[in-house]
């Protein structure tokens, strides 16, 4: 388990990873960090986020014992490739990656007996990426889902469970690959799907001097990295196509509806919604 | 034009109207008002956000000057029906409805002459109703639209706009019938459409643990007025309806391109979404 002699490795400095790394530092903890940019390397070390870093893509590996990726999907796998035989017996490693389903079971396969991938997903982010907007406050209202597989161990999972502890997540939950993904194609998926959609129905921009924060709040996550959301788009392709059926059969009932003036129909779909919604408030707002 | 002397009088004490009274109180205004809840005006005259107030439709409408209606479309037609002949000459009007096309125009052909109604709309609210509610403050970071008319004066709507700088509105603007509910159809009505739908998709309750920002966000407005939201609906059904088909063929769209993997076309959508979005973002928040 973790305990203050620990060494915390974090592969990939960006927004994730210096978040992790300032919430381990946080507690105490020693944290070392790869990433590709000098400039990232620099400035965590500046900021006193890391105790050392290094642009050498196999350094520390070997004396650390817990790895966090905070690598793209696509990167993610290359780099495990290319390190598999890196490692020392005992290590546990885990990512932060949004999809499981085509990429946990194909690590898993690839890593040597010894070597523990325990899948994770922070469910924390923002607009905006890169190690100086970094900040663990993302993660003190956010939930931590852990995919375990057959693969794992019942220690290694408590491992990861203590690790979401130390960054002081709200919530720690685990679910399966396929609950996984079927929650994030709906939940997450979807919306930024809808809100992208809005923004590409119309050229809107002479609007704004209208805009309530309605129109605000749902196109928030419309301002979107383009690489990572085509990768996770892709690697959980059928649950979202899925997903987007069930919505546009939604909205042809509402349109139906509308056009037919059905207004008890009409006000039994906003009563259903405003029930259903009053469920997802903050409990610190209720 | 308004000054000292001015008697302003609300019909309709719920939570427009009852932040309109605290807006022309903080100015000093002479404010009375008409509520079918005898609670809301107490409430509101212990509060000291009117200097009298009323259960009879009738009181106050010979001796005030500038009326403001906080009523439901269906009502404020009812009302204005019903009273048409109880106004003084020179008495101007308005109202707080969000659609436009289907009321002013009738409206305005029913009042005798002398009597000006001038259609706005303040757009600002709140997931809640009620007087308890009611806040000027929602008015600081809000556009206030006034929709004249050829039946209009330019002093009338002159007058609501001194009104709207009373009320401290961020932004006041001018649209025609056609521009504005054609903009309601889309910036307000059809992210209301949305947000229900996407609530109504599937019974997700018990997703709640797992939930992010993004769909809070974006559900925020599901929570709505099953009354009030079901006529303005059924007011904008034209406008409305073809922004709906506007988003199910840019979502149909998407969905092609997730189902071909078309990596290339997805990221020119999220580039696309990303520089539009930012538009939007608040000049405060930049």
């Amino acid at each position: 388990m973790l305990n203050k002699e620990t060494r915390f490795h974090i592969v990939g400095l960006g927004l994730m990873g210096g978040s992790i790394a300032q919430g381990l530092k946080r507690c105490g903890c020693h944290v070392t960090a790869m990433d590709i940019s000098e400039d990232s390397i620099q400035y965590a070390l500046e900021q006193g986020w890391i105790d050392d870093g290094s642009t050498h893509d196999n350094d520390f590996l070997a004396e650390s014992d817990f790895i966090i990726s905070g690598l793209y999907p696509s990167i993610l796998i290359e780099w495990i490739k290319r390190h598999k035989d890196d490692f020392t017996s005992g290590t546990i490693i885990t990512d932060v990656t949004g999809v499981k389903s085509k990429l946990l079971m194909h690590i898993q396969n690839m890593l040597p007996a010894g070597i523990e991938f325990v899948g994770s997903h922070p469910m924390a982010g923002r607009e905006t990426s890169g190690v100086r907007f970094s900040n663990p406050d993302l993660f003190l209202p956010a939930n931590y889902i852990i995919v375990p597989t057959e693969k794992n161990s019942k220690e290694a999972v408590e491992t990861v469970r203590a690790f979401a502890k130390l960054l002081k997540f709200h919530h720690i939950a685990e679910l399966s690959i396929d609950e996984h993904d079927k929650m994030i194609g709906f939940l997450s998926q979807l919306t930024h799907v809808i809100a992208v959609t809005l923004m590409n129905t119309h050229d809107n921009t002479h609007l704004v001097e209208y805009t309530g924060d309605s129109f605000r709040d749902l196109t928030r996550i419309a301002k979107i990295n383009e690489h990572l959301w085509t990768e996770l788009f892709l690697l959980n392709k059928e649950n979202l196509l899925h997903e987007i059926t069930a919505f546009q059969n939604e909205l042809d009932h509402f349109k139906e509806v509308l056009s037919q003036e059905d207004t008890e129909e009409m006000k039994r779909l906003f009563v259903q919604s405003t029930k259903r919604r009053k469920y997802f408030d903050r409990k610190d707002t209720l």
